[in-house]
């Protein structure tokens, strides 16, 4: 019981809570590997449910999958110079194959863009090959020097979306369209509400002309970039010679994109939703929704619990037995720690007047309920928890965002106040690296259907964006 | 439409016809990355519906899926010495994490026993833990000379299941159930009937203390290795040290197997169901069901097809409409390539007397159905063809296979007739060494419930052994 108990406070030391966390409720297991972590069942569990999802929610947009392959050869990934000088720095070079050096060593892929490019170049002849929509499940690899489970680690588990478009319009619709599919998605089935919007100049992806992304606020205010989508303009098919065939017979370049979303969604999930007894899942990503716990050993008991969770599956509700021999209350906390949304007790008492005991993970509040109308309770119960979490974070983000209009405001704020600071700005990438040096926070994204103050919150020049600032994972 | 139809004829150049197929069917395509290939759209999808029913059944006996780290440091693959002796030499070895050279180099996982191990060192402390059944879908890789196509490949799609029991029997038991459920699958899915049996200890996995296999036979004859179930006993645990404290709290060794899939099953259904025309597929398999094919631009006839396409939806029917601009003998064409189970042609004739014609891929005969009666038609139809396929593949398969009685017969069958040979067998290495020296042929696997001979077929010694040799892929 200790064991499971014995997780930091929130509020005391954030980042060990957040370990102990994902070590102790079986999301993780750390390797001999360095860098490198092992997702245990229970972790790899969400991430094939958000699989799940988000696979359908792409193929309801028009994508297909393909398998790349995992090696570039260096010639392949130096084509493009922006984007080789920003990943050549972290990545994983193979150089022998057996016992044999290669002549061309390959970099284990950091993203795949050279990739596509180079096969785009081979499929795409003509306006009828247009658009091409891509997307592939895999692993890729970044040499981070530091590293933390689920938000940065050397292997790296995700999907990559790369598409191929007659018309810059069109490019830039889908670069949107799968940037509020991830919105979509985290708001649903996470329960997380994210800032969405451009990344500036600066923060924007090796190779891009646009870059958009998904900011999530943290429980300590610090922000996870949970996703990206990528407008690449004309500037890899350009430097790939990708060209089509228009209905007019003449030659055109295509426009491009590129969109994805990592594992690190489930370390969002758990700074977000979790507290001080573990984990909490909202109820629509959660792998077991209801985790039965029955608290005598009597056969009715027992057979009760049986009953209660054969119905439960026949209504295609996800739902464990604990039957083990522990006692109740390490059971309790046992699946307080792995967050299941709801637990249902069932004990003697109860059982004689026909009732079970229905806890929600999310309040812990418990409530009373005739047998025969649990099924009916849970699944209204569901939707409250999963709209419950995301209210709460919500609200809880929004008390977390503070304006800054000049830049004593915006030092009072990040200095005293953790969260995100919504400024104005004059487009200047100094005032940025002002706020790096002095803060160590970045700009998140601009924020498009908020007004612009008249002066910029950095330098007190005339202000043309609106513009969020933040520390990040 | 040229470009379609070209395909090698299967028995002027089998190796050609085979590559044909699998380009022109838009299964893969090549890529500039040196022995890596592309998996494109249509062959990514057969591998989906691959994982999906082998993933359930691996769920339905217990499994869980993980994910373990793609990299093995050098010390770590070399704890285990048959192991490291069998791989080392075709693994692919990363040296440099971005501008660093790495203390120790690391190699891309060719098969990840030794990453479980190290895990399962950590996590199984007592009996309780036991049995660990753990699955991962992943790459692997293996640095091979001459590739093809979902055959030989330097990147690997695949599962590898990796479990720790109490017992040996347990273990036995696991390794003997896996393989019966690739076995299950591949007949009632893939339409592909697998010779199941032991492997000699010359032919098994490096490091196993047994080795089965399912061997499939392809049109031409030659093995197709379908898949592996290993039974490791206790060798690796000893290397790696893993214990449990029994039930009398006594420290014992674990017992451990492995078993894997691959995506050269792909390639199994392409040589052993494919024709001249293109490649077929079993309905249990295939992403496409049904292509439906207005062979008119009439109003009524694009109309018929939309609502046809529409009913078959309704009833889970996976189902693509071309209506392209391409010629109607185009279109079949093509779908005759593609492979798909059923053609359903809608014509104006056809139409008045409210019939339309469906053609099925495996026999290519044509009836002439009722609207009102597609649905019911097809599923028996699907049935009837998965099952065509199957008996005519056993069929096939079981006129190709020669007994051998002695060294005369062996030479006899092994230089004139193309598929397996089965023999009597003493169990002396030597014997399979000049079968393969003699006729290029390895030994497949034991067959225990055939009855054995009197005389080795080779070297005319007491034979013990029933076993089976052919060529393979």
């Amino acid at each position: 019981m200790s064991e499971i108990k014995d997780i930091t406070k929130r509020d005391e030391d954030f980042a060990k809570w957040y370990t102990d966390v994902v070590t102790k409720a079986g999301l993780i297991d750390y390797s001999s590997v360095k860098g490198s972590m092992i997702i245990a069942p229970y972790g790899y569990a969400i991430w094939e449910n958000m699989q799940k999802v988000l696979d359908k929610m792409f193929k309801e947009t028009g994508h297909e999958n393909v398998q790349m392959p995992m090696f570039i050869p260096e010639s392949l990934l130096n084509i493009e110079k922006d984007h080789v000088n920003g990943f050549a720095p972290e990545v994983a070079w193979v150089t022998y194959g057996g016992k044999e050096k290669l002549d061309e060593r390959l970099c284990v892929r950091p993203t795949s863009e050279v990739l596509f490019c180079d096969y785009y170049k081979k499929i795409i002849k003509s306006y009828r090959d247009l658009p091409k929509l891509y997307n592939q499940w895999c692993t890729i690899v970044r040499w981070e020097k530091t590293t933390r489970p689920f938000l940065r680690s050397r292997e790296i588990l995700w999907q990559e979306g790369h598409t191929m478009h007659a018309t810059k319009e069109e490019a830039l619709e889908e670069t949107l369209k799968m940037l509020h599919v991830y919105e979509e998605f985290q708001k649903k089935y996470l329960a997380i509400p994210v800032l969405v919007g451009k990344k500036t100049d600066k923060e924007k992806f090796a190779g891009a002309e646009a870059s958009y992304s998904l900011e999530a606020m943290m429980y300590d205010g610090v922000a996870l970039q949970n996703g990206t989508s990528h407008y690449f303009g004309q500037g890899f098919a350009r430097a790939f010679g990708i060209q089509f065939l228009n209905k007019e017979n003449k030659l055109e370049t295509p426009y491009q994109t590129s969109w994805g979303v990592t594992t690190r969604m489930i370390g969002s999930i758990i700074m977000v939703h979790g507290d001080d007894r573990g984990l909490v899942l909202p109820p629509n990503i959660a792998p077991v929704k209801v985790i039965i716990i029955p608290i005598s050993n009597k056969e009715d008991v027992i057979s009760a619990t049986e009953n209660l969770s054969k119905e439960l599956k026949e209504h295609n509700i996800s739902v464990k037995v604990d039957n083990s021999s522990k006692t109740p209350g390490f059971k309790f906390a046992e699946a307080e720690v792995k967050g299941y949304p709801v637990r249902i007790e069932i004990g003697p008492r109860d059982l004689e007047q026909g009732l079970v005991t229905i806890v929600r993970r999310d309040t812990l509040e418990k409530a009373t309920i005739k047998k025969e109308e649990v099924v009916e309770y849970l699944s209204k119960l569901f939707e409250e928890i999963q709209d419950n979490l995301y209210t709460k974070a919500l609200k809880r983000r929004d008390t977390m965002i503070y304006e800054a209009n000049n830049y004593e405001e915006f030092k009072e704020i990040a200095q005293n106040k953790p969260g995100f600071i919504k400024a104005n700005w004059c487009g200047n990438v100094l005032c940025e690296e002002k706020v790096k040096d002095d803060f160590g926070m970045k700009s998140r994204c601009l924020i498009e259907d908020e007004e612009v103050g008249e002066t910029c919150s950095i330098c007190g020049k005339k202000a043309k964006y609106r513009l969020y600032f933040g520390k990040q994972y």
